[in-house]
């Protein structure tokens, strides 16, 4: 094996997997290894450190293996500064660029390693030598480093290429058990009584808030289908939710409930007219158009209650994107998908918490722009669903194959009302903060 | 019960189940029916006829029954003319606006009745009474009507109200059994052998090539990374698909087995690298954004393989619709959901059987837009998107729950194959009819 | 079709569906019909009347046909008295044997119609000219008829072959609407709010309570592990419960509650040892066949709580039926099959209403030996579940895809709070009746 | 942290995931560890070495670490004997039982580590100190120790408790890739094309039984109602299936097949009459009956094709265990599900490899008595028994969500067809090894 490379590997590598996942990359591509040094943290809190040399038959190989290792956190012993290459159009990426991970990632420009930002999976890394800004919008002290998406790409930006010269820090294994939220969980636990998961997601979501940390809700129209809409506005109304991210047909069965639940005496508890409740359906967005746009309908009293209510009174930054099977649509849809891409990107990249409701769609849009940080909660009656939206490694996910019609009202009564009791103290809002 | 109307229900209304379903509706409602006159067709090819006044103690009541019945094809006696109300707005429908079903529908206007063009449910009904040109693009010779959609709807058009004067055709029973394709199936058949389903698919995609039908397949991203990408491409290439209609995952996946299998050396049958793959994705969307779109990849050689090649050698009608979880896109794929709702529907329309493969979101906009008449067959491995996409009373539907990756080779091999097994003539293509 | 016969059919054969059914089975299998008198029922109570000739090619189709039609209660012409049989062996039936379904049947006998006892599907049917008692277990006045399994075939008993000279009722309509429970309901509505369903479910439970009925419920070990077995247990102590039917896992996972959660210091509620808590599920085992079965572990104050508890506390008729994925087993349950068949036909044959919840193996079980006429209700998270157990034209039946952990603590506050508080008085029990 | 003890761990303990459960078991359960020594593999066939000492506040903290660790291979220092106590009376396992993993597994027992016979999760392990025989059948030169499920635990075996003096070795990580045989995988890959994975199985079947090895097939009812019945007899046939391991139904519908198929006319490709189809399932039942048996019914000469056909034909070893959801049974059928156990826990020993196929109840009886280091196949068209199937740390599994009716015939085909053009020999039997 005469192609060979050393790479160097630190932190908690052996409880949080890495070392695992790097001796088998090597192995299952047909490589081999050979540790020069390995220093194991004696106790839960000391890190670890590996070098090793890494062979392999061919060149092409040997890249195959280092691309998995560096994915890992790996980096190449005395590494050099990161490639950059001129995006030779809109656009269009140069030859070899490097796609992005959802991890923490640097990069080592002009011999130092600057932090990337807004990371995001999947997308080009773009190098700016001379801002005009710095990362909180004064006046920069430096090279900045930031993720852009495929359609985003200027012709001329610096966007690295290979992998020398980054490193990306996958998420480890908290020092301390996280509860409900498994570390890397790929599948879903359907052992645990969902009464205790659920409560152990109350208790994070009033944790969030209690440092002021930023929550959203990823909404299905099967919350609103199921009968748990009323909840999630009350935990809106209780300021527990900072963003909404949904779409047209759950914006417009929510309206529906409040247009036609008090005004013209169709039965919303047992919908007995579902047909009927189609044209509904459509009059709902008709009147909503006729008004201006949903705040406009609020503003005008034709609309009085329910989650979208509750969203404009309480100033939610809310996004409801486009899709090809909605009616209508509303006014306030966003059907450009990657007008609504951005929008979404916007909420994710603020969320510190996301809870993802009943939708695969909306989920898995919100969930391409996440940080593999943020915490995500995801249910759906659906196990599938469930896994796919969990399989993205997540640092702390917890997933529940469940009934939205009773997981939300029962996290509801749990961060609103047991929050009540046990402090004696009113819920917290974003103004306690 | 005090409020009483009377109707007439005529065709093959026992077998057919709607006399079950009218019968019904007025039980369930709580209303009361008196039969008048019942012709009962006495042999299979004979019509039968009801006439038969319905009562309910209220008058809410009474037009809550009226309206399924309505919609089982039932209309009053001595029907008036359709009434007519002007948009008030541009996409804002007058107050009791009616609301189309699936099925062929007339209108009585000036005492005519005319055919409903463009059937498609949930539209509002709008007639014309001097239009420009006739049905076919020749001279008009009356009055014509048909659906629009809630954001087509302009400003004073003139639409239809109430129920009055409109009559709907649910689908009838076939006379003879349909084979696969069942009547007005809302469930799922697991016990029949998936050979002997497939190969009645593939008798029917035969039989409509063969009396110069049209073909029109929607297909998810499944479909290539099952590995039956291939035997789609053979389908068109034999010119068994007129009009295609997927997303940007669906066309990226495909070009990059094309960019990819043959250039660079990946393995696309082992798929070895996934995460490698994905970076392969986002760059053969760089690519065909360098190109200038797929036609041009296909021209400057770049593509030569695959459903997409294919589509573009064959002059197939093709709809790329973006999503919310969409990379890229290609430059070809339509970003703005309303108009690439617009773009299906004309695929839609124009189709006399369609192939739902391996994909809900596509499958549910292009049913949103299908008369109940056209044949549809949906294939997915969950047994959900199977049931719920035939669950819209298509008179003639079969439903496979199965992995894609055999089914679409299957289907090849049946249709291309046994055809020239069995006659020894060249496939059909669409320049034979 | 020079073959023929004439078939009669009456009742609310319309609404019901039948006669859809029966014209199609005729146009499905190739044959034809000619109504020679067809008289509708005028209003909704009103039985109607349907006499015709059915013809086909030859006797083998013709036979097909009329099969179908008698299954869905059509009866020949004139009919003849059963044919019967004498059973050639002990397990044998003789050719030609006439395998039941699960409607309300009758015989004709001796010139006289009688009712076929204990009617179940696909079994034999049995007639006993000269029994020693009458149904009700006193003296004989007639001939009896009866269903037999298959393994309780007696040589020599008179088994009915063809179908001639019998009659089957299919369940009709109800004349208004069933609320939740869906008239040979093949599919599952998920459309509704889940607590409006499990509401009316309550509703129908004090119903049948109060009225002095039978009910069974069916458990799966799922409703232990969500942690809704107490919630059970509240039920079978209110009296809610006359019948249970589960297996091995089902009991040892409710007694290990009780003897590790409160004995042990085992933290029940959050199941934190899953590996440990296999070593107590077999430790449970033992420790009840020590103890010399449940009833003597209760007697003896080893187990305290749980639904075991209670059905032993309440003399609830149980039913442990095994499997061959059972540990241990426990004592009381029964690992010969068609011994659990019969305890559990026992309990089938007595119940008013059957709550299967979560377990596909028993509620098939259980399925398999209910006449049409019993009422179920399905809960389970798999909608394939809830579909097959619906799938057998039950006359009332409510299926749920929901979470059986917040499905059974509803259920049980809906049947006993609300209980309470309606009517101020206490919760109903068997002695009130 | 006062209590403490010192454990070690060896073998490829970093890249099977070994110390990365270590460390987190220790803190996921509140304690602490302190690496005393920790040597790594320098490459990938070097195993590595750690030595430990793990703490914990109080002991039953302690003792909860300790058999996480115990669980993953770790021993004490310095272990000391088994503690062995006698079995207080006959299926009653003494206080704090020793309850088995599926790995193999050690005990020290006067001072020598002696292998576990029978390795078999969540048993009671008893040691022989004086066997009258050894292993092998020969005279014993030792003491033995072997499983025993409760239920054969004797009065007076000697059984051990508590974990000190017993070793457990999980599966290691191969050394070199596993193909479509994921390593302790939980999940199911449906990225890959179906076909790739199908031809992996088709290979590993032909090199096990190239190497005399044991196949085991779990077939259920949906193999034969999806047509893949042919498909399997001819593996039957070709000598590829030493036991066959199934249900009552699943022999009968193949029975049925046979009987039906040729003699009475009835067309068994498309199953025109279902419901006639049932009363074929009990004819058949009792014309076995009649016959005496399976192999009787075969020597009779009425049946003469299919699965069971062909393994009366080669004589492989079959099960049929009975259900409580069974018609009949059959009298091949065991009822009991004790002895349907032992019978499945023999065939299940014996086996190297094991394909499941379309049945969960069957597939868990099977994996209930599989040793980890059996190589097991899960095919269902259901994810959510897939997963349930694999998640039982199987050192080499795979895991296909497809339809049974494609999958079984395509492997046929590869393992047969493309046998004979590898190689143009004739295909392996048993006696060729």
């Amino acid at each position: 094996m005469s192609h060979s490379r050393t790479v160097e590997i630190e932190g908690h590598i052996i409880d949080s997997g890495t070392m695992q996942r790097c001796f088998g990359a090597v192995m299952d591509l047909g490589g081999s290894f050979d540790v020069e040094q390995f220093d194991v943290g004696t106790h839960e809190e000391a890190e670890s450190y590996c070098r090793m040399a890494v062979s392999a038959d061919d060149e092409e190989t040997l890249r195959a293996i280092l691309h998995e290792l560096h994915q890992n956190g790996a980096v190449l012993e005395n590494p050099s500064d990161v490639e950059l290459v001129a995006a030779p159009a809109d656009k269009v990426v140069p030859p070899n660029f490097y796609s992005t991970t959802n991890h923490p990632t640097e990069v080592l420009y002009d011999g130092e390693w600057i932090d990337v930002e807004r990371i995001e999976m999947d997308c080009a890394l773009v190098v700016d030598p001379e801002p005009e800004t710095g990362p909180n919008g004064g006046p920069a002290n430096g090279p900045r480093a930031y993720t852009k998406v495929l359609n985003a790409v200027d012709e001329g930006d610096l966007v690295a290429t290979d992998q020398s010269g980054i490193r990306v820090n996958p998420p480890e294994r908290p020092r301390s058990g996280g509860g409900a939220f498994g570390f890397m969980q790929g599948g879903v636990s359907s052992e645990r009584p969902s009464e205790s998961t659920i409560r152990e997601v109350a208790a994070e979501l009033r944790e969030v808030k209690s440092t002021g940390g930023n929550v959203m809700v990823v909404a299905g129209p099967a919350v609103v289908h199921s009968g748990a809409g009323e909840a999630l506005a009350r935990l809106v109304d209780a300021g527990y939710v900072d963003s909404l991210s949904a779409g047209n047909g759950f914006a417009t069965h929510d309206l529906e409930r409040s247009l036609y639940g008090t005004s013209l005496g169709m039965d919303v508890e047992t919908l007995e007219h579902p047909r009927k409740g189609h044209k509904h359906h459509i009059w709902t967005i008709s009147e909503v158009i006729r008004a201006g746009g949903i705040e406009a309908a609020v503003e005008q009293g034709k609309v009085t209650e329910g989650v979208m209510y509750q969203c404009v009174e309480n100033d939610v930054d809310t996004v409801l994107a486009g899709s090809i099977r909605d009616d209508g649509p509303l006014p306030d849809t966003i059907t450009d998908a990657v007008e609504a891409q951005n929008a979404i990107r916007e909420q994710a990249h603020d969320a510190d918490i996301v809870l993802m409701l009943a939708t695969l769609l909306h989920s898995v849009a919100v969930g391409n722009c996440l940080p593999s940080t943020t915490k995500t909660v995801c249910v759906d009656i659906n196990p599938a669903t469930v896994t796919q939206l969990l399989d993205r490694g997540s640092a702390q996910a917890v997933g529940m194959v469940t009934d939205i019609g009773t997981f939300v009202p029962t996290l509801a009564e749990f961060v609103l009302d047991d929050g009540e009791t046990d402090g004696g103290r009113t819920v917290v809002t974003d103004d306690d903060e």
